[in-house]
């Protein structure tokens, strides 16, 4: 994903909707209106969905004490101007992918992914045991916001290639789509990283201007129709291991909120994030399974080339190493993310490669 | 984890506390208060902790309009009539693990855990997205209950052995402790399965009464001191993959409350769902490297014993194929579980085993 394939999909390039177009907070039927904007058209696969289930929970729990109204990248602010808009108090909440926002601090990168970071599962428990959430929220003391966890991508593959990448030799010279802090990491590689709005995408590998590009996943993907210009795709990724969605309020008007109102919002976050990554999970699976009987061959790098992928990653982010915050938050996150993997890779992950190996007896 | 354990600990053996004891539903504050009976004693590790958790997010969200109040096993009812109690109307909710009520059907056992069945993640898949919260309502439909899944202990490991397992037939006459349907498949293998309640486990251990025991994970296990007694710790299980708790309302008190009431306490419970497993995956991880420096050696299965325990699963779980529902709940889980661990496999799991190995190099 990135930053310029929404300014194209939504056709409002970098041009501000006029404040004055913004809807003023309203009360409705004693209740109060929460204007939250998004990054993304509705309708959007994963990100849209997240965002209309937090929605959902928030209106339904609330009983009328609450509606909040979605307003669509674009409708009201630019994908990439709700933060400044949510900071600023143009707008009560934004619903958005937090990286996005990383040049007003490199801290939030790890809010939504960082590559060979951590996965879902593992941003969970950071989050919620880890001190994940009150880092988030030290952050967003300094830019007046108040934000939660709100939805998972899930794992972003590797990506699609038209040919095989059989060593890290493959990758000099690669014409690769990757945006945001993964694609820094990729340059450092050797690959030549394009920075293709996701829209043209397809394009670009059906005429051969680049050998390969990544995009979501598997159930996203397959709608964009990859499968049919490029052969391999490669599952295993490093550049978005789990990537989080956040909603995020104006602290002000949090700080409005009565502390029921406030559990309401914070609780649907929570079940939102646990709803979105399990949506996530579950259709790659059937997805996958598709693009498999069209013919795509399903691959995983060779280890020379992860070695590459993990000396670049490391490169890239020890370049940010300067903020003392973002030094405590990716201290925090690694070791909540070692925590968990020390028990799940000797527990969930031997059973699992069991049940596999016995079933397929 | 047993039956009988709770009924020691709570010492209050099988006998009810008299109906009459029971709280009538009350209004306070121009709201209602629910009692929630458990089967677990207050402070009880995991299991309690989700219990709490979630009767603090419905009070707090619902802003004196639904108070739970919430009763340890054996204050009103005994830990294992807590299903009778809420199906008959005599308290409003349980916490518990559904697979204690086995009996009353069995459909029940795949709402916590199955041997060979799903993990924590797996089982959100199923329940969110692949048909299993429908198949929950439609089992509550038989016995007056209104049930979501809130809480997960997370993967429980093969147990604790004092001598190393190195072949099936290391299985043969084996006293090991197991309850419940993982019991009644690993006594397929020819082991000599015990019920020993948890406050026993440590004495009969210790005396060489019994060779091994399982209990919960390295957080709580590590509580009640195996560590003293065993030098073998079997990480991966195969009898609970990743075992859900679970909220229960009486259906009649359940449609009484607002749809907004409903809402919340839905709500609630996914939440608490999302923050138990990462509990556990959180806590485990920290545990387990506590019982290594103590001298624990963490041990796995060799692959002819996980080949004795999936027949043996299969051969327990065939047992109640002639009840239709049953049928069609371990169908329904069963591919939820495949379609997502087709891809969790190749992408979460792959970069996590290249990110180990990158980091130890």
């Amino acid at each position: 994903m990135d930053r310029r394939s929404f300014l194209k999909n939504t056709a409002i390039g970098g041009s501000a909707v006029a404040a004055s177009a913004l809807a003023a907070p309203a009360i409705a039927q004693g209740g109060r209106t929460l204007t939250m904007v998004t990054s993304v058209p509705d309708g959007f696969a994963v990100f849209d969905d997240a965002a209309v289930k937090f929605v959902d929970l928030v209106n339904s729990m609330s009983d009328g004490q609450i509606t909040i109204e979605k307003r669509a990248a674009g409708q009201l602010v630019g994908a990439f101007e709700v933060f400044d808009a949510v900071s600023s108090g143009q707008a009560d909440v934004y619903h958005s992918a937090d990286y996005y926002f990383g040049g007003q601090h490199p801290g939030y990168y790890y809010f939504t992914a960082v590559p060979f970071g951590a996965t879902g599962g593992e941003m969970i428990s950071w989050y919620q045991h880890g001190g994940g959430k009150e880092l988030h929220d030290e952050l967003g003391e300094i830019f007046n916001l108040k934000s939660f966890m709100c939805g998972n991508t899930g794992h972003q593959p590797g990506g699609w290639f038209n040919k095989e990448i059989n060593s890290a030799a493959d990758l000099q010279g690669l014409r690769f789509r990757m945006p945001g802090i993964g694609g820094l990491a990729l340059g450092r590689t050797g690959a030549s990283v394009q920075n293709i709005p996701g829209g043209e995408i397809y394009q670009a590998l059906s005429s051969g201007a680049i050998d390969g590009a990544e995009w979501i996943g598997p159930f996203a993907d397959e709608r964009l129709g990859f499968q049919e210009v490029c052969e391999f795709y490669y599952t295993g990724g490093f550049h978005e291991p789990g990537s989080v969605l956040t909603c995020a309020f104006n602290r002000d008007v949090w700080n409005e909120l009565t502390p029921a109102q406030q559990a309401i919002c914070e609780t649907a976050a929570a079940a939102t994030h646990h709803w979105s990554l399990s949506q996530s999970n579950y259709n790659n699976g059937a997805a996958l399974q598709r693009l498999q009987q069209q013919g795509t061959k399903i691959m995983q790098f060779p280890d020379d080339v992860w070695d590459a992928f993990g000396r670049a990653s490391k490169e890239a982010l020890d370049e940010f190493m300067g903020d003392e915050l973002f030094a405590r938050i990716r201290a925090s996150q690694e070791e909540a993310a070692a925590a968990t993997y020390a028990w799940t890779s000797i527990s969930d992950n031997v059973f699992q490669q069991q049940r596999a190996r016995f079933n397929a007896l």
